[in-house]
């Protein structure tokens, strides 16, 4: 969900020299060649279309051409909002969902802090935003995962929890 | 989820005194009512019918019914599975969603040990069976958890963090 700290997450496994694919970074290279700017509005407009047109796994799909690609034997696969997706990648190899999960009160206040472009500000901007990523099915995704990281406490305590985690996986899938 | 071990947390919340209202009553009343046998076919009927006749909230709304004749400053509610039941007990006070979580390997071989009426003794049948709690909405309410407790390790670990868990809570609500 929006400010639990996923993309901390992905910065850990980036640095433990684990590739990370972005699903957002699809609905980017999207916009880029419509030749629209990449404003909050613009993405969610694509991220609409993109599904309406290649139906709703589209976004997997793209990503899992550029794995077909890479001989990593481990990758994460970041930002992941359906079951649809997960069962993309399950064609691909072993999937291992982990779910990143901070209470709605404390997501609500990292993204008031963190404020880039389209961060909510009011409670209700950021109940709407959750509601919209919960229609993709991510709760689903997240209910069924193999790993629960909870990041409530400080932020060196969930880096540590991630890069055991993310050691583990790599042990075991290489 | 099934397997997660809800119902151990219940049990700690009830011999610590909080009342306990386990939505499933709900449908057992219901089928006791219709003079139907408990079976895990003729309560998943009678939860369909309920619903349909009645509307999504139907058994939040029958336990409103009884939480309104409740002077305890603290109660819990076992197995919420969708945010429209949340909002109907959002309207009688104070809403704490406590989820517990537990990877779905270690769910299946929990329940497969269990093997209580109805419970899963295949893959396909548990996979099953969760698509069908995901499809009432179970995953949202999971995703927006105030509080997130894992349980994949000892017993003694986790009901230790119930524990503390509903002391806070209930030290909070009184």
């Amino acid at each position: 969900m929006p400010g639990s700290g996923k993309s901390m997450f992905s910065s850990i496994a980036r640095n433990m020299g684990i590739p990370v694919y972005v699903m957002g970074d699809v609905i980017r290279e999207e916009a880029r060649r419509r030749g629209l700017e990449p404003t909050p509005a613009n993405l969610n407009m694509i991220a609409r279309l993109l599904r309406e047109e290649y139906g709703p796994a589209v976004v997997a799909e793209r990503i899992a051409e550029k794995l077909r690609e890479d001989p990593s034997p481990v990758v994460l696969i970041d930002g992941v909002r359906s079951l649809v997706e997960v069962e993309v990648f399950e064609k691909l190899g072993r999937v291992v969902i982990v779910a990143v999960h901070a209470s709605p009160r404390t997501r609500f206040e990292r993204l008031r802090r963190r404020g880039r472009p389209g961060d909510p500000q009011t409670w209700e901007e950021f109940r709407q935003r959750d509601l919209t990523e919960l229609g993709f099915g991510l709760g689903s995704v997240i209910a069924l995962a193999d790993y629960m990281l909870v990041n409530e406490g400080p932020a060196t305590e969930f880096k540590e929890k991630a890069r055991m985690l993310l050691a583990g996986l790599v042990a075991d899938g290489s």
